[in-house]
């Protein structure tokens, strides 16, 4: 009845039966899934009153609700408003970056919770599902936004639902090698989220390479309120990286430390983007797409270790390096690799998560084998690896050496599924802009 | 001494006196309330060391202030931020938006504290306060901001403040009779707050009707920045939602699963959102307007049953149904109720609040009725309900029923209260903006 | 190699080699001194498994993480979104009001972290830190905040730095005197942080005073859209000052208590705000400016008491006078400053942070001299005020004694520590902007 609107080089970027076909289809397998696989865990189940007791559990504050509500609900914020927002320094892509980035989160968070569910809280048929998994949830969605940062503004609403689809089912997989195959830890993500995302989106925007992306090259900037707008997501970010990087850490001291090495590893991180900031501009200017991006390198780069006993000076010394890495990067490496690798990084996320999350994994598996019982005491020692049952003999080192094993994993699984997803969301069915309107609002939304 | 501007119409919308003598009155009478009634609750009086042992509790951490403050916090972000940003989509009232939002709500938490300390919180002659009762004051207020979007761009500061005084009171005794008298759960406040608030607001936009509004037509639009002012608001009121919805529940599982209920229905609004934005729309692309408010609706409709074992799937259903009905509204609903009905909506709070909040309520009174020992527990279940004392012997299929009979008194006197308000804010003497003035903020403001 | 950019009367403004020379030099010193001094407090140390049991602590949920981080997440985004957005009012110096704040805050918690830390925190050798600590830094860094606003848009972020470096320091050595000497309560720091902070910052922009600051006075004002992103800093202060109020109080009843004394001081502000903003204002209209900084005046002045037994009724007469002291002051005492004293006050934090916080230290005096056991409860008594080791004796009015005098030593160190340290800033080597060239964020950003 309706003329799909045709744009430039003949591309099809109507929406309006494809896009509510993929919503609503989603949407239903979820609730037929929820339906079949989901119930409250005990902590979230009226039963719990009567479990308190077997449980021995003597308070309602005991309730794990209280141990983690609160940065919960910080990381919630990063998804959605940090990493919505932080997106929208583009001139005329505002819309689809918080609002897709809204639409992605919405579903991936559902999906999430049914596959990793699968993989860690599946008992006698069910998923039991409590305030971990909604963070868990969280988080894996966050290495969706982390890929979408690479296509930011040349992909469709459909293609990013798929891209989800896929990528929160690989990161399930993936976390579920390193967590529970290869016992590593990586509270922070600093693999399982940022590495995982990073390049994974790297490999899909390289398959879904333009060459002719300079016809919408006027509109790849930033306009003045549009970077006040990308602060608002920065800062949402920097400030609650402490709460991300602690939310499911142990209780107790765990998460106290995780979120000190954060806050340290964060504020090193500004002074040395702002520096090299500086110094790299011929003017001596600072330049606010490294403000906005790389000021945040620090908290990746601490995502494995900083529950551990990095030390708040380790952790300002990790930040330190990282505001350089990550500044550097966005002003030499990004244009190399587009011109050489074709790899069009809309944000920049190579320098953001994908080397800080690398160096984050390395500090990771650094300070996990130098771990020892003295520092950590005996019990502390036992705690904070879990070296437990069947690894009760494991000693730091060859925690170690399992720890860089999952940064390996991690990329192969980025890479593989990178490309599989890349090759799927090539095909021309999913309604992607034409090189000319890209970066553009009016394709998918009313302005 | 200062002449009086006059604007079209010869309406006198000059403050200088009136203001500021409604603001010092009010405050004064606030003052002297407080000092006569308003002390401090036992878990934030100096007393509390002392009363500790009396109450048997053993450590600081059981003071309800560590239960509820994070909560609190996030319910306060959402009436400030959450409303005040979401009206901020018209172009040139941005600041009336804000900043009035601001006015009623600073006014309406003391006004609440009042009524609704006199109703709940009243022992020996005094109204004992905690963090619970700033809760419930901002909950409060929450439907006087739901009743604003209706007639936003329309009314003098003046009569925002005469209209929050006279919503309060009618909400805290609604309140009471939904909660104390019918002894009906409703603690997010689909009947209370949104039902209640929606169906006021619309009453009193109906009596306030203005033929010729279309005057000020062009200012009912929005511009490119201010619809993504308007998505701060968006996402705050959808991220800290989940806190809404338990922020009062009892201590322990019943706030656990209200978080994940609340969680899981937002969620799947957005997609049924998304697919039905794009569906209505002859080009299928994505109206702002839908992706602003319609994404909410799904917090709204739990507000009842989240805390009940509506179980994750069961949310992610009623999520489903009110992100359909909310745009449905949106795009058919909205112009019928102005054209035919002479319901002036300008923030389409019907479509976000006012039919949610039916759904939400009748969610409840089905789950409730559905409630059995089995899902519950035994002293789940009679924790669940409060079936103590004289509710002893209260069935579910009969808290059902007074569950029903709270949506039809909600509705009761929102038509009654709202017809009373709105024919006192008819009323010549409060300063409103002529037609051609509203959606204006330089009216009331220094521009 | 590159020529410096030479700007109206000849200033050197040229930053790419002094700034990134500062920042690296700050930060290396840092981690030195961290690596020297720092290590992780016994809360947050992997020890805590074995200690927990030398300090008798039956759960994790003991842990001071779980009573302070909601708390210190609050107050860490007052920092860093609070600040940094409420001075991005100005129409063209948004990247450099957040941007800036965002640099020195950063550099500042590290460096407060040390300083307070030898102060408070040294055991053998070492400074042990826990989210008290952060929570110190923030509130530290929070009176440069303070004072930056009142040099906003006139100096280099070289000498935000400069001063950063040495406010902190004279900061944690007044707060010494003020809480371990005189024994004085400032919970929330009205007196160390704002009092402080506030004539601390008047003082050093009195020396730095432009005679020919009106050639950039078309860039003094705001534009509608930097309004409202300067809302979105108003609100969170106004939000979360509960929070900052009670982050570091005693646990249990006084955090409590703080936050709803702080709660209705606030609530009551607003309306005497909105009220005066109209009656001073020829056309009755409202000033955005006073919305955005009177309206957090209420905060500012119950820091000192809220911890106490303020009463609700006391905190809103508080916040009723504030609004309109402060609402005053930018009418009739900001033109003033500047043209009798040469006082060029950008964010007019007099108002807002100077005479609020130097009423906060009165109300404190007095609030404390009228304690008496019977409104406190015996143990609350002692436990309230501290009364026990060396202070046993101490009587109420004795204590109000100590808590005046604590107002005019912060005054007298603002004063004298202003001096010194605004002749540092005025040495001709630090990039400050030419008198035309400032609140113009051109000068040291890329635009």
């Amino acid at each position: 009845m309706e003329r799909p609107r045709h744009q430039g080089m003949a591309k099809n970027t109507y929406m309006r039966w494809r896009l509510p076909l993929v919503c609503l289809l989603l949407e239903v397998a979820m609730i037929v899934l929820f339906g079949v696989f989901v119930r409250f865990g005990p902590e979230a189940d009226a039963h719990w009153e009567e479990e308190k007791k077997d449980m021995n559990v003597t308070s309602d504050i005991e309730n794990d609700f209280y141990f983690r509500y609160p940065s919960f609900q910080d990381v919630h914020v990063m998804i959605f408003v940090g990493f919505g927002f932080l997106m929208m320094f583009l001139k005329r892509y505002g819309f689809g970056a918080v609002g897709f980035n809204f639409l992605l989160a919405a579903f991936g968070i559902q999906w999430a919770l049914l596959m990793q569910g699968w993989f860690h809280s599946f008992k006698t048929g069910k998923i039991l599902i409590g305030v971990e998994n909604l963070i868990n949830a969280d988080f894996c969605v966050g290495s969706v936004c982390v890929a979408f940062g690479a296509i930011l503004g040349k992909t469709s609403p459909i293609q990013l639902l798929v891209m989800t689809l896929f990528q929160v089912t690989l990161f399930a997989v993936n976390e579920y090698i390193l967590l529970n195959l290869l016992h590593v830890k990586d509270a922070g993500g600093s693999m399982t989220i940022h590495t995982f995302g990073a390049y994974f989106g790297l490999t899909v925007t390289r398959i879904l390479y333009r060459p002719n992306l300079e016809q919408s090259k006027d509109k790849q900037g930033s306009v003045y309120h549009s970077d006040l707008f990308a602060m608002v997501g920065t800062l949402y970010l920097w400030m609650y990286w402490p709460s991300f990087n602690s939310a499911v850490s142990e209780h107790g001291d765990a998460q106290h430390r995780a979120a000190i090495n954060t806050y340290c590893s964060l504020a090193a991180c500004v002074l040395t983007t702002m520096a090299f900031s500086s110094m790299l501009q011929k003017k001596g200017k600072l330049d606010m797409v490294h403000i906005q991006n790389a000021t945040l390198a620090g908290g990746v780069a601490v995502g494995t270790s900083a529950e551990m006993m990095l030390t708040p000076y380790g952790s300002l010394i990790v930040g330190f390096i990282c505001g350089i890495v990550s500044t550097v990067g966005y002003v030499y490496l990004t244009p190399v690799l587009e011109s050489r690798l074709h790899i069009q990084d809309t944000c920049g996320i190579h320098n953001l998560h994908g080397m800080p999350g690398l160096i984050g994994g390395i500090v990771g598996a650094i300070t996990a084998a130098a771990a020892t019982e003295e520092v950590y005491g005996k019990e502390g020692f036992i705690k904070a690896f879990d070296f437990t049952g069947s690894y009760k003999t494991r000693t730091p080192s060859v925690q170690g050496g399992f720890q860089a094993a999952g940064i390996v994993v991690s990329l192969v699984m980025a890479f593989a599924g990178g490309a599989l997803v890349g090759g799927i969301l090539k095909l021309p069915i999913w309604g992607d802009p034409a090189d000319e309107t890209c970066f553009e609002d009016d394709v998918y939304w009313e302005v």
